[in-house]
């Protein structure tokens, strides 16, 4: 894509009333745009790596064989009166609105209600067991602070899966299986080196519930890590009793902030009973399915990236989600260098190749250097009378302090 | 994919509250799930419909150089005050709700009030104009009916695109590219014959805005339609003055009722005035952008094909937008068919072919033929001991009485 064509401009200061990291270095790139406190909406380049950090995670929940639907955000009062959790003392983050005729319907916050209904009009019988749904879909959730940029949102994109097996055996190994398919999203995130799965606390059918945790200075959460083992336990849950089941030793376990990227929990039979989610075993009688839960904030996962792996000129995405591959700089208003780069943008977009071009007019090479730095993009090349003096482009990481000259050739051999 | 891991059931009859056909035919088949009144859920095979409506708009709307953005649901008061949209006397399908300190939001029912301020943040000079932006995003309406399936949704997915341009002639030229990616759109969902473009009711800056009209007995508008122009008139503005203004013909004109598929709108400086957008021009004066607006209902797309393409046995879903463009059946409990059936699937896949596989056991030739056509696919394969007798697989349309044996190169070279 041609910067001068992209909509969006890059500015200097944050605005006034951003605090968090994560939003003023999005908002100054341009990646996003505050509509509210804890709302934000997705300009081009936020969009970019937002379709790819979900086709991340989607590839992985494909791999694990989960089924991709779509829940609505509008919700029945009903469905959630039968587990008790409608009313605003159950769950506290609900907002609600109204049908014209006085309706009053929620807006989703999570989902395991309406799927549990949903699929009882589609299971029946131990052998449509065990399977899995899930969802990339928007949430709602009526915090009373949102000053965390796009850390903790009103309205964020969630990737929620849910497991549905025929017990408690069954149950546990696809968990196990979530263990890894989370673990490689992180992983191909670029923040695998500093995500722990961590023991947090459980429910009436689990001792424990799994989270992943980040660490980062900003994180809301604390946890303690063995680091040798690559185990975490949160502090709500950190005691001596706790550490011993875990086989854990105290004194090497260290304290860190963290950000909760993820979670798994075992719900066993808390929504199948009240909302009659049955099937019928080998001998014909009904059982509630033994179910369980997967989270992934998808728009945390994005604020945590830039909170983890930026520095002070700015983002730095990895590869995998960056919202292109190459920064391309065409610097001063030589014809030649204009003519040069201009060929290399179509040479490099004709092999497919993910490319930003910097074809702006009118702006200095100091301008393009502090712009490309606050975007992010993994690799830079510039295009400039001295580049082209000295036998080709300046190929640079956004991470290294200096570039080094390549020819057309080497570059298109990196590619 | 194998029909014995999807979680979904077909059905036999609708649910009894379900009277309009395109929600009827994709409930039974498994597409989607009924919320409440126009609030539907998408099943696995309707998010596959869904994503490849979507894509299809999406190549189109970057063929002529749209960027795609993402805006929010939450809606804050203050942005529409300043265009006198906020009360409900204004805008009669507002959702509102509100923050835990009793701050009223609204639910986004169309997007010109947030896109238009944010682009004060970014937009300042003719050298940036004209350009365009578009979202595939969930919009909100609190419709006071809603009983014809997806067609008129509570709640609905919609691309609605938004152009920025110096003056009315830059627009123009962009709303007449608009409408050939809006035709190019309707052709490739396979709807192109029975839609047309149709003149409707204009604003402040245009005399007429134009709609596309799919003609459909269930539609909620009357057009007048010259067929052999390819031109149609909505009632609303169908009068001798303006046949006369468009040369058409009153004696030629044929009454239709039709489903509005999409809309576009020449808005002027209706948004731009009162939320401030304004760029400088050459001279450096401060004017106010040209807007125009152009909608795609995308859920009640889906609907559409459904109510004009299907039959009695079931759905038909054009090859571009089908869930799986082969279905095929494996018939009876041989394990010589199962044999061949699991072979040919492996095969299909490892051409990238996107496959159906009715792989279910205990499950008679009848319900399976039953399914499939209620599913819609539009290749029909079966595998049966008479087929193999035959000397291959029975490959049919679903749109043909009859299939035909085919070897399998035969079947390769079709593909």
């Amino acid at each position: 894509m041609r910067q001068s064509k992209l909509f969006t401009k890059t500015r200097k200061e944050a605005p006034a009333d951003e605090i968090a990291k994560n939003a003023e270095l999005l908002t100054r790139a341009g990646f996003i745009n505050k509509q509210m406190a804890g709302v934000y909406a997705l300009l081009p380049l936020g969009l970019r790596v937002m379709k790819k950090i979900e086709n991340i995670i989607r590839e992985e929940m494909n791999t694990i064989g989960s089924q991709e639907i779509s829940m609505t955000t509008l919700q029945d009062p009903e469905v959630w009166k039968k587990t008790d959790r409608w009313s605003d003392e159950a769950v506290d983050v609900w907002f609600k609105t109204k049908l014209k005729n006085d309706t009053e319907l929620g807006l989703g916050c999570t989902h395991e209600e309406p799927i549990t209904k949903m699929l009882t009009e589609h299971l029946s019988s131990y052998r449509d067991l065990p399977f899995s749904v899930y969802q990339i879909q928007t949430k709602f959730r009526n915090e009373p602070r949102a000053k965390s940029g796009i850390l903790r949102g009103r309205e964020f994109l969630m990737k929620d899966m849910y497991s549905f097996c025929s017990d408690e055996d069954s149950h546990n190994e696809f968990y196990e299986k979530s263990k890894i398919a989370y673990k490689n999203v992180f992983q191909r995130l670029g923040i695998g080196h500093l995500t722990y799965i961590t023991f947090a606390s459980g429910g009436m059918f689990s001792k424990y519930s799994h989270e992943f945790q980040t660490i980062c200075p900003v994180g809301e959460d604390t946890i303690y890590l063995d680091e040798e083992k690559g185990i975490a336990v949160n502090k709500e849950v950190f005691d001596d009793e706790v550490l011993s089941s875990l086989g854990l030793d105290k004194s090497k376990m260290v304290e860190h902030k963290a950000i909760e990227v993820g979670n798994i929990f075992t719900l066993g039979k808390k929504y199948s009973e009240p909302l009659g989610l049955t099937f019928k075993n080998e001998s014909s009688e009904d059982l509630s399915v033994f179910m369980g839960c997967y989270g992934i904030g998808i728009g945390r996962l994005m604020g945590t990236v830039v909170e983890a792996l930026s520095d002070d000129k700015g983002i730095i995405w990895p590869e995998s989600i960056a919202p292109f591959k190459f920064h391309l700089l065409a610097l001063g208003e030589s014809e030649n260098v204009k003519k040069e780069a201009n060929s290399l943008y179509d040479l490099l977009l004709s092999k497919g190749v993910e490319v930003f071009f910097d074809d702006r007019e009118a702006m200095s090479a100091g301008e393009k250097f502090a712009d490309s730095d606050l975007i992010g993009i993994p690799y830079r090349i510039v295009v400039s009378e001295r580049s082209l003096k000295e036998g080709g482009f300046e190929l640079k990481k956004r991470t290294e302090e200096k570039g080094k000259i390549v020819s057309q050739e080497e570059l298109l051999k990196i590619i």
